[in-house]
């Protein structure tokens, strides 16, 4: 009922003891339910007040440089990352953004890591990192913010990342990865990000979860 | 195998006489086949070259004020619009971004249209445009471009489109909208515009096929 936006966002659901009443079910199961739900950020419990329906949805301004991390600290989340794995690769790489072909010399090192909010996965992300402009950063910890490893360990700033957004479904393998039991819509963002004038620091090709995820921006003239 | 990018854009198809030949067919049922694939937008036949496939995604700057029209003209597409209804109303709406509750003051004009290009279905707006700020807008031709029709009858410059972007998931009547056979992935457009400072002249619900469409949008510091 909550997934289906039946119950919204700061209502109160039903408490143990009216769980009991209503379906029929022991003080366990309830305490179970109640539990459950909590463990998968649907609701939180407020001692002495009830258990209240949480707003699950983050918004993401697409125009800002904002990492992960300082996105879900502004949002009142504790970010966690889990690095699923890493590749060196010999070979360019070629992303086309609106017709036009950018190139990300290789060797770079490719980063698979899954990006979790209070312990409930919100994205998948891989990026495609520069060795010659981060020699060796396969060997720094790989589940802390890599903007800061970018900044602190090779005087990296980037400047601009140009971005595209697809709209794509998810199912099978994908469930898995973000612990969903039904598809799920998603954000597929690619893009570029630069450091100065026009050189590709790295590329990104991330998931964020439809259900939890909402893209703010401001169209001008 | 089109649909599944299994066959790219700008890949030559199968002939009459391939199709044939390989799948065992009548000359009509070939021609038909190939005549449905021309019509549904996933190839283009050349005289005397061949049918080639289509690149059917369109790229939108969600940063730009940028209507339908001029889009898809950009895109080399031939614009259409279906008025689908519209309503008086004389409520308020309001609309929640980022956390902020903005205020279309009534009555107000709900219009809903479907917008196609080259006859094929793209994306299903339903517009909120305030009739204090365009009186008698629903009397006007509203498969012309909304924005033109605020020029040009009401003097109204749109200067600023708040937007809320999510990814949704298709199905049932909506496939019979955009003539699907299949669910498919959609962005969700919700938007406010404003003329002037804090001026609200309309707001926006639309639905973007993610099958047709990318957004672009560019990130800095």
């Amino acid at each position: 009922m909550i997934q289906q936006g039946k119950i919204v966002p700061g209502a109160l659901v039903l408490s143990e003891n009216e769980i009991i009443e209503k379906y029929k079910v022991s003080n366990t199961t309830a305490r179970k339910t109640l539990h459950e739900l909590e463990k998968a950020g649907w609701v939180t419990r407020i001692k002495g007040k009830g258990t209240f329906v949480r707003n699950n949805t983050v918004e993401r301004p697409v125009t800002r440089i904002f990492g992960f991390t300082k996105n879900m600290i502004e949002a009142g989340r504790k970010p966690s990352t889990k690095l699923l794995g890493f590749h060196l690769r010999e070979n360019d790489r070629v992303l086309n953004l609106n017709g036009r072909d950018y190139v990300l010399k290789g060797p770079y090192c490719e980063i698979e890591r899954l990006r979790c909010a209070d312990g409930i996965p919100m994205m998948k992300e891989t990026r495609f990192i520069s060795t010659q402009l981060c020699p060796g950063i396969q060997k720094r910890n790989l589940e802390q913010s890599l903007y800061s490893i970018f900044e602190r360990h090779y005087n990296i700033q980037l400047v601009e990342i140009k971005q595209m957004l697809s709209s794509v479904h998810l199912e099978g393998e994908w469930m898995k990865n973000f612990e969903c039991k039904q598809p799920i819509p998603a954000f597929r963002v690619e893009g570029v990000s630069f450091s100065g004038k026009n050189l590709i620091v790295e590329m990104e090709d991330s998931y964020y979860r439809g259900d939890m995820y909402r893209f703010s921006v401001s169209a001008v003239r």
